[in-house]
């Protein structure tokens, strides 16, 4: 016998989710009917509202509720600079860590010819329009490392080669805690390459 | 900053799911970000449904959405074997493995006076009915290992002591593929107590 097929669906709506195979999806689907009722209706609408309510900031391209996100209304963070980030979530993890109160600007991927992903997919025009609008003197370049986000990097630096901008990226190299046997060649080359002098 | 109002309830709601973390949430309530609106309709309807459609079955305990369940309704089954299980899931367990056609008598849990559950909160009542009036002939005892799993057989065994049922149940012993490094004492000496002639 298979599950009721009321359940068997949960349980594939389950597997939507990123990593979640029928194991796991299985046993989120029991876990759903050990719930109490008001739980379980809070979780059915907060799934149903979320996209509806969630729009794209139409400025820095982050998850906001309201048309301008809070940070772009945020007049107390510093104007100067913008935080350059792959996607919404990374807006978040480095809000998290709290210490850099500066706007965002998600560009909605990185370039990559192989998955067809081309400068004109991402708000690559929109951030050079907002350097120039909102008078910007610094860029943060905060990408993923490897060939796409590099390759990203480039592309943005040479766009603003002639711009009145400083262009800045995140330090590469060897993780806080890394084990040395775990880490790549590549980074290991890049964390000797750039080296610095202890103080 | 934090998420939005709505995206942090969709975070909070998936941190109901056994084992999921703040991480886990976050990835999961931008992975609905990403769904269809139809596929978000579906996921959210089938949560809300699951509890109220979903029943368990009057004769066995097990998940269903009819009245009696479709293993009970199956006359194709052997009906003078009873398996009992600690819980619904298990029902799908054994009957994944597709290789015993029987009934099942779900218990609803382990006797566990440590976490307050004592026999009369497991319808071990309903078993020794069922045995009675189904006129069984043998029931598998197919329960966790362990002190909560072997006093409950035990309490069944002795309960049944009178009555004209064999009572058995599902070996104890080394896994398939297990490392003998990394199993435990109890199962070891087990498996040495219980070992078999080759034939």
């Amino acid at each position: 016998m298979n599950y009721p097929q009321n359940f068997q669906e949960l349980i594939d709506c389950f597997k939507l989710l990123p990593g979640v195979g029928a194991k796991t999806a299985e046993r989120y689907a029991f876990a759903i009917l050990n719930l109490d009722e008001d739980k379980i209706k809070a979780f059915s609408e907060s799934i149903l509202n979320t996209k509806s309510k969630i729009t794209t900031c139409p400025i820095c391209g982050c998850l906001s509720d309201t048309n301008k996100c809070m940070i772009c209304n945020d007049e107390s963070r510093n104007s100067d600079i913008l935080c350059v980030v792959e996607n919404k979530k990374n807006v978040f993890i480095f809000e998290k860590l709290g210490v850099f109160r500066t706007k965002y600007h998600v560009l909605g991927g990185l370039i990559s010819p192989m998955d067809g992903i081309n400068p004109d997919d991402l708000s690559i025009n929109k951030l050079i329009e907002r350097i120039r609008k909102e008078k910007i003197k610094e860029i943060i370049l905060a990408l993923r490392p490897g060939v796409e986000g590099n390759t990203t990097s480039l592309y943005i630096t040479k766009l603003l080669e002639n711009e009145d901008v400083k262009v800045t990226q995140i330090a590469q190299g060897v993780p806080i805690g890394a084990d040395m046997e775990f880490l790549d060649n590549l980074t290991l080359e890049l964390a000797l390459e750039n080296r610095s002098e202890v103080s």
